[in-house]
């Protein structure tokens, strides 16, 4: 079974942990599995010379047990800090020498937290973009140490960057998101480079291959809609289209996605981001949603909507949803 | 007064800690005093990235008080362990989290020590760079924080890259010194751009204005000869020119000026370092040459030769050294 999913960051990241172990369990009853993560770049910035991929560090990092997101992974037995657990993106047992050097030396900007461990990555990372290397091949790099067990994919190796226009500025996504907290309305979000982008090398061959496309409960406007602003991606989309809702009972399970969808006129409920989705059969791309049972009943027109507990409180709940997408989708799990 | 101090890394920065003593002891008694340092960029090297300013930044976090050379500065009454003041370059309290990250992706170099909080510099100053300015400008900045106490100049914003020359390869002086602690037979030494380098800002005008120019007790192969090959920098030393060997009773102060001297056969004496600078007379760049008291008899053809201790113990013992020089040199100390 060949399983592609379309993820942002932390999101995404807990929701690939599911899906990996999906896999394993099918693998394990004798259905090899095969999970390709095609992950947002929207968020990627360049901060003190150095280029940043949020989303695909997240997840990678993740993925490899290295993350501090709460999810002890195979490297580590030991209890974190609360803080750790926490903060949800960069490394596990991270320091921060260089980020108080450099804010000694006052440069500029000191609202992006970069830990010493993550700046490791940031390294390895800068050196190969500037030596040549496309992006997918700095992550398949990365992956030779942090061993995800899944693929993983940038959307894109060209410049997809998500900018988010104000009444008064047009600024870069992270520095909305991360230095504002979201604070500043919005009047629309840009994806500047994106109809010059082409897919990552991988992505299309994954889509073409792909028994089922699952959409992660990332958040819908900055994180899965700037991997379809990819030209041509959606149109791969030739799987049936599941995705699981980001939004239970009104509500964000995590992050700031009530402010972006109220930036593109959409309800924060989970009918709302399926309808932004929108069905195949009406120029949209989900064949099925997920909703939680908290919002059972929930309708969008032309699609079919499963309820199930969305919440990823550990694997095997995450698991659980894996598997209610994957029968979603007709698939025999 | 103003006194012009051409100086490599760990010798030159403790020298400069000296001659900054004097000057402030001479301005306390009513003769102010300016301190320019002419900085060797031989060993400069871009490594992860990262570009990286042995001696400039030995020279500035020395006088910063910031430097793991075993001298107290004055941000720091703390006793260090023996490890950080015997290492003699980088930070002092460094941590290494970077740099064991970096070895875990198997990213090299790794003999290189790059320090937590020495990457914020190195970061600093290469986004600057990349930003277009001047490697005069980064270091103007950088001292904006450590307040050295003296002016501190490259002795070019151009590329003076010191390569070792052996019976198989040229490698970068880095990869010769610390890599290989020199151990590879060299052949020559070469200063790959110098021919067309140009003496940094204020270079020639702190020269022009100089009432003595002392060349510190460095290496005179590897650390002040790529300073003197900026082309028009030797016609510009018109103010007196006072030499402090590096050697005391045959062998190298510190460091492995030994074979550096070896390579260029010239003698590992007092006498030998004091022949290859040369009397002005002859062509040559020295008015007086100070040795230790140990080398008391030495001659230098054409070169008045004054002897006193020059082991550089402590900032009394160093100034000591420089009042020395300047007495040399027919100033009123």
């Amino acid at each position: 079974m060949r399983i592609v999913v379309l993820a942002g960051g932390i999101g995404g990241a807990r929701f690939l942990v599911g899906v990996r172990e999906v896999a394993r369990q099918l693998a394990g009853r004798g259905t090899p599995a095969e999970v390709t993560a095609v992950v947002n770049v929207g968020d990627d910035v360049t901060l003190h010379g150095l280029r940043i991929c949020p989303d695909l560090d997240t997840v990678v990092y993740t993925l490899g047990g290295a993350a501090a997101n709460g999810k002890p992974g195979p490297r580590s037995s030991a209890l974190r800090p609360a803080q750790a657990a926490d903060r949800g993106w960069g490394r596990r047992d991270e320091s921060w020498v260089v980020k108080e050097e450099l804010a000694a030396y006052g440069a500029e900007p000191t609202w992006f937290g970069l830990g010493d461990r993550d700046i490791a990555t940031h390294l390895v990372r800068t050196r190969m973009l500037d030596a040549g290397y496309p992006l997918s091949a700095v992550i398949e790099a990365l992956c030779a140490r942090w061993q995800p067990g899944v693929r993983v994919l940038p959307a894109t190796d060209d410049r997809v960057e998500t900018h988010v226009v104000t009444e008064t500025e047009a600024l870069h996504f992270q520095e909305w998101w991360v230095r504002h907290r979201g604070a500043l309305p919005a009047k629309r979000f840009v994806f500047v480079g994106a109809e010059a982008a082409k897919p990552a090398p991988g992505v299309l061959d994954a889509l073409a291959a792909a028994d089922v496309v699952l959409l992660a409960p990332s958040n819908p406007v900055v994180s899965i809609a700037p991997i379809l602003a990819v030209p041509g991606l959606k149109d791969a989309l030739a799987a049936p289209v599941v995705g699981l809702s980001p939004i239970i009972g009104g509500a964000p399970v995590r992050g700031m996605a009530d402010r972006c969808l109220a930036t593109v006129g959409v309800e924060c409920t989970a009918a709302g981001v399926g309808g932004l989705y929108g069905a195949r059969s009406a120029g949209g791309i989900l064949d099925a949603w997920l909703v939680d049972t908290a919002d059972a009943g929930t309708e969008v027109d032309g699609v079919r909507v499963v309820d199930c507990p969305l919440w990823m409180s550990d694997v095997d709940a995450t698991a659980a949803m894996v598997r209610a997408a994957l029968t979603a989708a007709g698939l025999d799990v």
